[in-house]
């Protein structure tokens, strides 16, 4: 069988967790918390598979979810969505992602994204016949630079793929950021695909400027977000995508065949959590700033330069100083020597720029966990 | 945004489905039982939700379900793979299938496929550019033509889908079509995807021939199965691939841009289920028979004409003693009048033969159930 995708290997994320497993190394590599989600949610699905909840859910979620989300997106984003036909359930937002990507993208479409990014996004446009046009973001503030976006656009482009807050470089997007994204769809026909999953984790006082917010830019977009990283339930795989109801329909055509429908007894769950604790989401910003706090104060006194990440769960450091390595060797050697695991930058990146010396750690951890690792890192 | 799907519409069983409860009918359409799984396997989801099973499952499954899959397929097909190249956990069976399409269509390529047929099969070939050549299986019998088969290949023909135990009509394959099967394919580059879902819903002394039993055919095969049709957790959306190394390598990197992982805890309470509970899968011919033969058994004396179902848990009748109206009519006053839902067969064809006047019923319920659904079709 000849590989439609040559150039897929293990994904990072796999290989950087087993490795930290063989080497009993802190793993602060693949994005997940070490610690579990609120009991009050995890309760639920017992109480949901005992009461027969084991049936296949609507393809478009089950109907208490989709209104805990409506009931969210208002609260949260000032924006009033129909949980019919303008919210749609799926199997983690990866399923969300590539939905989208396949009911919009047709061979010969270019796409938009960011280098780095999430790793997901270019096998999926590939997939579905397109082409993956990456734009640099660069070290140390990885700021989109729009006027190299509007000089990308053809009329090939279909689709712009923004991640905010941004994995892995913990950055953000800005009111400014906003407004030239708005002047620059104003009279295209280009469609977003908003990857919002760290949309609970931004700190400093800064706001998450979902595209929930505009009503011009909602107007045109798949807005995409997850369940398990901020209810600390990455295994569950629930996400969900909200989008106006003419790309809705196009989006569950495709979800349909992928996967058709959801956990029923984690669904449940999640809805009656999202209807006794509404405003939980509301923390997680806070609780999130102190562990990046935590965590960088520990690395302060060390040889890692950093600036503190705007959003998500991880943090970037810049190891210049300690080493002149490529990132992937630098890690082989932060396992080895230090028995900590994270991710090189390099491997979100096609086209790297040169001397790259950046690693991503996870801080999604127990104070403890993240001291250990302190203490190991600031050995080097 | 131009449909790539326009053809699809709301899925039939979400129709029926919704149809139903509107006039408080009994559903026998969407293929769900009304009954739950084991105990023994319902009560392990908790278990591993407090043990903290919640972050990603790694990417192919988690090894105890892996391992214990690969000591069925052992057990039931005597086939021997290996655990960690050759089996693939996806969010249910319609993931697995979407994979194996995607991982192996290309633009141009065709894929032979039967008619009537599940229907996420041909969106999923052409989502990946690909045409489904449909081969009309007739009533009564349903039974393949292969010579028709054989005419169908051409140097573009790049996989052939196979569903047995077959939905909708509950046929199933037997020696004689292995045999031809196996001359078919024998100088081809064919890849088979075969869907095996209703594996353990085989009646009247039948052995299931799964392709797990032919090494020359395995060789060449994505064979996909579902836990939910065996332990009736339809909702729970874990299903399984078996390929060789080479062809789970190219599922895998389909599979971890689609979903990336199936959630955890429902892996682990499957896994420790079937290792504490291995044979159990070896009850369900028998269960769902002497189901198939209650519900028949009840509807003798009526006007439907029916040939015994030979696998799955849906059975096919005949309503042309009783109407001469469309199917899809006649299930209207089949839901108003009796207040029974059945699914139309001429909708899983895409060239309906004439005169079609076939429904399709699930028997995967209480006896009271069918019961109380085979005294108002007697009415009629
Ligand atoms: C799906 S595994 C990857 C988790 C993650 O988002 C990350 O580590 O970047
Ligand atoms: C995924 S819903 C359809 C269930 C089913 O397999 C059927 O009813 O044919």
């Amino acid at each position: 069988l000849n590989s439609k995708l040559p150039q897929v290997g293990t994904t990072i994320f796999s290989t950087m967790s087993q490795l930290a497993a063989e080497h009993q190394a802190i793993n602060l590599s693949q994005g997940f918390p070490d610690y579990d989600g609120p009991a009050s949610l995890l309760e639920r699905v017992d109480y949901h598979i005992r009461q027969g909840a084991n049936q296949y859910a609507p393809m478009t979620g089950v109907p208490q979810l989709r209104k805990a989300l409506q009931a969210k997106l208002l609260r949260c984003y000032d924006r009033k969505v129909d949980a019919d036909t303008e919210i749609t359930v799926t199997s983690g937002a990866t399923e969300a992602l590539f939905a989208a990507i396949a009911c919009s993208v047709r061979p010969g479409d270019e796409v938009i994204i960011f280098d780095p990014a999430y790793d997901s996004y270019e096998p999926a446009i590939n997939l579905n016949g397109g082409t993956a046009i990456r734009l640099p973001l660069l070290p140390p503030d990885f700021r989109i630079n729009w006027d190299q976006v509007a000089t990308a656009l053809t009329p090939k482009t279909r689709m712009l793929i923004l991640n905010s807050p941004h994995n892995p470089s913990g950055q953000i997007l800005y009111p400014e950021d906003i407004q030239a994204l708005q002047q620059l769809v104003a009279n295209t026909q280009l469609l977003i695909l908003a990857d919002e999953v760290y949309e609970h984790m931004v700190f400093d006082q800064q706001r998450h400027l979902s595209l929930n917010l505009y009503p011009d830019l909602a107007a045109r977009s798949f807005i995409v977000s997850s369940f398990g990283k901020t209810y600390h339930i990455t295994g569950w795989k629930v996400g969900y995508c909200v989008a106006p109801a003419t790309l809705t329909a196009e989006l569950r055509k495709v979800h349909q065949y992928l996967t058709f429908s959801t956990a029923t007894p984690l669904q449940r769950a999640l809805a009656d959590h999202l209807h006794a604790h509404p405003e939980e989401d509301q923390r997680l910003n806070l609780f999130y700033q102190q562990k990046r706090d935590f965590f960088n104060h520990l690395l302060a006194p060390g040889r890692f330069a950093f600036t503190p990440s705007a959003g998500t769960y991880f943090q970037l450091m810049d190891y210049s100083a300690i080493s002149q390595e490529e990132d992937t060797q630098f890690i082989q050697s932060l396992i080895t020597q230090a028995q900590v695991a994270a991710i090189p930058l390099s491997v979100f990146y096609q086209h790297p720029p040169e001397q790259l010396t950046w690693v991503r750690f996870c801080f999604a951890k127990h104070e403890k966990t993240l001291e250990a690792a302190a203490s190991k890192l600031l050995q080097l």
